[in-house]
């Protein structure tokens, strides 16, 4: 089949590859790399033997899943490919072979939902240079002959996103709490999470915690805290003095919240930072002043399905002129699939002649 | 029924009124004073003449319900009285006519759970002074003399007795994400989250969200940003630099949950601040360097029903030595309703001579 699939493809046609194509990621990365060009030759790989013979399916989209021996893959199966996305974690070892046994040409995105990346980084990966990549970021262009891209998990895509906007503020700290969707992880963690629901509401005691770790229905569970100023700077240029995250995985589907308190340089309005956002490609501005108890700040359920990052600026109570402060808080939001897992490791993958928006 | 409740009361005994006593946090009131003292007399009040001839149950304890026009309280109705708990939302015009009806020497503690006390203290609560307390720090002392004290919302009270906890290590700035559960706003908004809950599962397409203002199963949604310098310094006489807090609420029954992250003067070690909090009476310290993957940084679940605050310090992933940073992260956890509501409210408004632990 692999032979078949390989001889299909035209020369002057692009050819992609997607690792764990039939995972929630793989899935959403196939169904807009069809919606963009479905010319795109597009081919949906496996590192499990069981899904030999099994259907990869994006939309209106379909291919059999090839099946890849991840630590000795073999260049014959992944010859003719232009560009190959990675949506799951891989050890360092799995990407360098992966990149050896890629034709030289083609790029390899690591698509990093969790942040497992950071981790990738060590000295076993020897002399592979991981470049993390926003798409619409001055560092993309230098990014052009880089052999592996990374695109980075939905919290920084989406701070560096911001941080672009803002940078004629002077933002100099950032303290972000990163609220993760379960989707971060598989589809079978978002049935689980379902599971865990029908459990409680049942009064059942039986509750999978098997992918999740624990309870995540109507509860939320600590991840990891993060230094993030390296990264930030290298995504944006922003000179932050310090900025770090904490993310907590919250009982939500889909849909990335971001609770962010960055600090400038000097006090700024309500109006600038409206202003810095709006004109922003990529960002959508929700107005401010917005009364939030009801919501209309948006939420992670609101976005499903969106293109751009919201944020909205909150209004800033208690003693002071809080709308003049250094350190003001914004609210951004982002589906993990598309906007800021598929939309763009896409954006940073795909030769430019394809239309990415 | 009234007076015969007033008559009831013995002389040397306290007698406590509680406001909305058949509300989530009149009833863990209730029962909290019930189980410190049984000897306590304790009466339930409502301003909603719909109450009338309602039994307020506080555990092992029941009290017939006593109306009280909210606007013009009857002092007569209030003779007695030692202490007045105010466990839900009122305007500074109730809070004064309670506190003329009152007897003089009565102590009025208005128990707040979202914040809205921060609202009150406008002008037109003239001579009244609003004295947030959370027990155990060292302005409660100062507090004997107050007229009306207020029991701070959740987040305050965890921020405070972490901060006391830290304060020779000098923090100068905190920036605080609170989690909030349902139940601080009520019952019916428990109820509420069930109903969105079971209507997502069996596709009904019904849900109902007039107390929660959109979809908060299965969702965030963002409350308000809030400056707490002020606050925090009142409460803790620690010089903070800035401190402010984002409020999200998700779809959690009990627990608050903060993501806080705090700047010290200098650099801070893991065992320097384990152990400042692990001697800090009020608060329990979960072990550091845990794997929070599995949830065991603890979770809003898990400390339902625990009578002392949480925390856990984030290991700081990342470039640099992230163990010996100026900023650090943590991970508080508190039942909203026993530990930093009704145990903070009766700790501050019972006479010394009843134990509170």
């Amino acid at each position: 089949m692999s032979d078949e699939g390989a001889a299909d493809v035209g020369s002057d046609s692009t050819t992609v590859g997607i690792l764990a194509a039939s995972s929630i990621l793989g899935k959403e990365l196939g169904e807009r790399l069809f919606a963009i060009d479905p010319s795109l030759a597009i081919r949906g790989f496996s590192g499990d033997p069981a899904d030999e013979g099994e259907l990869a399916e994006f939309g209106r989209a379909a291919t059999l899943i090839e099946v890849l021996d991840l630590q000795r893959p073999d260049p014959e199966l992944l010859a003719g490919l232009d560009l190959f996305f990675v949506p799951v974690a891989v050890s360092a070892a799995v990407v360098s072979a992966l990149r050896e046994a890629l034709p030289p040409t083609a790029v390899l995105v690591l698509v990093d939902a969790v942040g497992w990346s950071a981790e990738l980084a060590g000295p076993e990966l020897g002399d592979l240079d991981l470049v993390p990549v926003v798409a619409g970021l001055p560092l993309a262009e230098s990014s052009e002959s880089a052999q592996v891209l990374v695109s980075p998990p939905a919290s920084l895509v989406c701070q560096a996103l911001l941080l672009d906007a803002l940078r004629e503020l002077v933002p100099r700290r950032v303290a972000t709490t990163v609220l993760e969707p379960v989707s971060v992880l598989s589809a079978e963690a978002v049935e689980e999470l379902l599971g865990q629901t029908r459990a409680i509401l049942a009064f059942s005691g039986e509750m999978p915690t098997d992918l999740l770790g624990g309870q995540q229905a109507f509860n939320l569970l600590p991840v990891a805290a993060t230094e993030t100023a390296a990264a930030l700077r290298r995504l944006t240029g922003v000179e932050l003095e310090t900025a770090s995250q904490q993310v907590v995985r919250a009982g939500v589907f889909h849909g990335v919240a971001l609770s962010t308190c960055i600090e400038f340089e000097q006090p700024v309005g309500d109006e600038a930072l409206a202003a810095a956002i709006e004109v922003r490609p990529g960002l959508h501005l929700h107005p401010t002043g917005a009364t939030s108890r009801k919501g209309s700040a948006g939420d992670p359920v609101a976005v499903a399905g969106e293109h751009s990052v919201h944020v909205s600026l909150a209004p800033l109570r208690g003693p002071g002129d809080g709308s003049r402060s250094r350190r003001r808080w914004f609210w951004v939001l982002a589906d993990n699939l598309t906007t800021v897992g598929a939309w763009n490791a896409v954006s940073i993958g795909l030769p430019p002649t394809h239309e990415v928006n």
